[in-house]
């Protein structure tokens, strides 16, 4: 079991990573205030993974709130179904919401723990690569509007945050595939060396080694970590996790939520990013090339669909969050182990890579 | 014209109060940070303050989001629909969101600002009595849930509240008198000479004299921020400003929304709070008498509804904020001046009260 800290101050909080979190009852009690705790999560995660929680958590008023399974229900009205739920069964201010599954239902149950009586604990226990590594760290929360991913939100922070890595072996192929695509963001805009740990120890990755994925999961969430303890509400610094979303919420949007795995559409707009570092002069070619190799080891998507252009992805990008003044705010790679948010990239250029 | 700070530090923000500060564009454009401000307001307001605030605004890109009048309103669909608005016409995340209205739009505004893109500036600019002393100030956002009243919100601090003391002459005078309860409630929380203050000018506030609406004004706003700076996130003190809310929730509830206006709630909810402290021999029937004779003066209701029992009470009471640990929490004044935070009301003492 390893532990590390996200430090905010009186909001920090810790990150327990292990083979077997859940079963460690006091993981997760430690963090509780009262007795009164709410358990989020759907109905493909319930299946798997409630019995060994409500195990750990026996005494303890634990019930549980599905919510059907997918981004397209991240929204406020699924957000007004839940809270419906707390207020149908007293949820009182000081109980603890808990968030057992994917970034859908964590970055869902963060935005109702924050909003709900203006705000509750919560706990996260991810139960994907991708949230285990990227999204339950770092308290931001959101639901989605029809006309943009993630623009309805709050930054809330966890209590505390529970990574359990067997939960990884019931993990479909390609949503482990898409969390790779974060967990290789780090390496591009952070840790050549990372990088290179990853390069080196693909077949323990892809046989779910378990010590492999600990010491991997570990070694993300301290980045992530770290950027977050130096700029929580995204100011500066944090931009650089966007590594590949800006390109890649163009593509969510335009295939719809859904079809496209978050991490997948990271996958294919970090590609994006590592050819205009080029064209910039920022990246080698060879570098370009261990980076689209990384990205294939895991049979994710290095390049957008065909059917997308400059103009369709202008379009979304206009909406994207990291506009600011007009102008869109790319995070483009300088080396492999750093990036830098820039919004000075030709719009020729732009056409270029993206037509 | 008057100017108070609201003590938070790095969230400070001043409340300025006067008669035309509406037409004094400085008040609004030293707290923009870039020139897109977007309005939401409501068909009524619009049509008496739109101009003189363009007038203001004069070259600035100032846009009107208006949404439907009245607390039914409140919600997440609205909010959903003010967000749309602003993706459709390209908010960026440096915009700037101006309340422009009373409790309804400034709680709705505020909860859109803390939400939109996970939060952009906001500045509320109140216009009826209730949201210049009470709602505007403090950071308190929120919309309704079917279930509850402000049961999903934020804790979100305005950039400035600027108060115009001119728009309190085009409120209707059960909107002015439902504003008079807020106003009363400072007094016998917190300040004994305010409330004989108010006992000896009521004719002046009746009759809207400039000067003393502003005296009356700047003293609730200064009681307010007073207690908000040792207490931003209600964990103690803040909880007296919620004299007569729990009882008065409940007549809002029981009575759908809109039908009684909220501070006409908060007035018969203060009144009953008095009896259950007459009854714990906290108030004597004397200081029952000067409260009730005061909020009387306004026409504002002094009982609930005949309809509505202890048992109609006890069940939308046990969804309140308030309720910690299953208890209900009741503000209950202690004299003129001074109230308490208890659950320690007797049940038989309350249905006596109630029934």
């Amino acid at each position: 079991m390893s532990t590390l800290t996200v430090e905010l101050g009186e909001r920090s909080y810790p990150i327990t990573i292990s083979e077997n979190s859940l079963s460690q009852a006091h993981l997760i009690r430690d963090f509780l205030k009262t007795q009164q705790v709410f358990v989020v999560t759907n109905p493909t995660v319930y299946a798997l993974w409630a019995d060994k929680l409500s195990a750990a958590l026996t005494g303890i008023d634990v019930q549980f709130i599905q919510v059907p399974d997918g981004e397209e229900y991240k929204t406020l009205q699924t957000m007004e179904t839940v809270i419906g739920e707390l207020l149908q069964r007293h949820a009182a201010r000081d109980a603890t919401l808990l968030a057992l599954g994917g970034g859908v239902i964590g970055d869902l149950t963060g935005f109702v723990a924050a909003s709900f009586q203006r705000g509750i604990p919560f706990i996260q226990v991810p139960t994907t690569l991708l949230s285990q590594v990227d999204s339950s760290v770092g308290g931001k929360t959101a639901v989605n509007h029809a006309l943009g991913k993630n623009m309805i939100g709050a930054f809330y922070q966890p209590k505390a945050v529970i990574i359990d890595t067997e939960t990884l072996k019931t993990l479909p192929a390609r949503e482990f595939a898409a969390g790779m695509a974060e967990v290789i963001k780090y390496g591009i805009i952070y840790d050549a060396e990372f990088f290179a740990w990853l390069e080196n120890n693909l077949e323990a990755i892809k046989a779910l080694d378990s010590a492999t994925l600990q010491k991997m999961i570990y070694r993300c969430c301290q980045i992530k970590a770290e950027i977050v303890a130096q700029d929580e509400r995204e100011k500066g610094l944090r931009a650089l996790l966007n590594l590949g979303h800006t390109f890649g919420h163009a593509i969510e949007a335009e295939q719809g939520y859904g079809n496209w795995l978050h991490g997948e559409a990271v996958s294919a707009g970090t590609i994006i990013a590592s050819v205009v570092a080029q064209k910039k002069g920022w990246l080698t070619a060879s570098e370009v090339s261990r980076i689209t190799d990384l990205h294939a080891a895991f049979d994710l998507p290095i390049s957008a669909p065909d059917s997308m252009g400059y103009d369709a992805f202008m379009r979304h990008m206009q909406h994207d969050k990291k506009v600011e003044a007009g102008q869109i705010r790319f995070i483009i790679p300088q080396g492999i182990g750093r990036a830098v948010v820039t919004s000075d990239i030709e719009d020729q250029l732009l056409r270029d890579v993206l037509n």
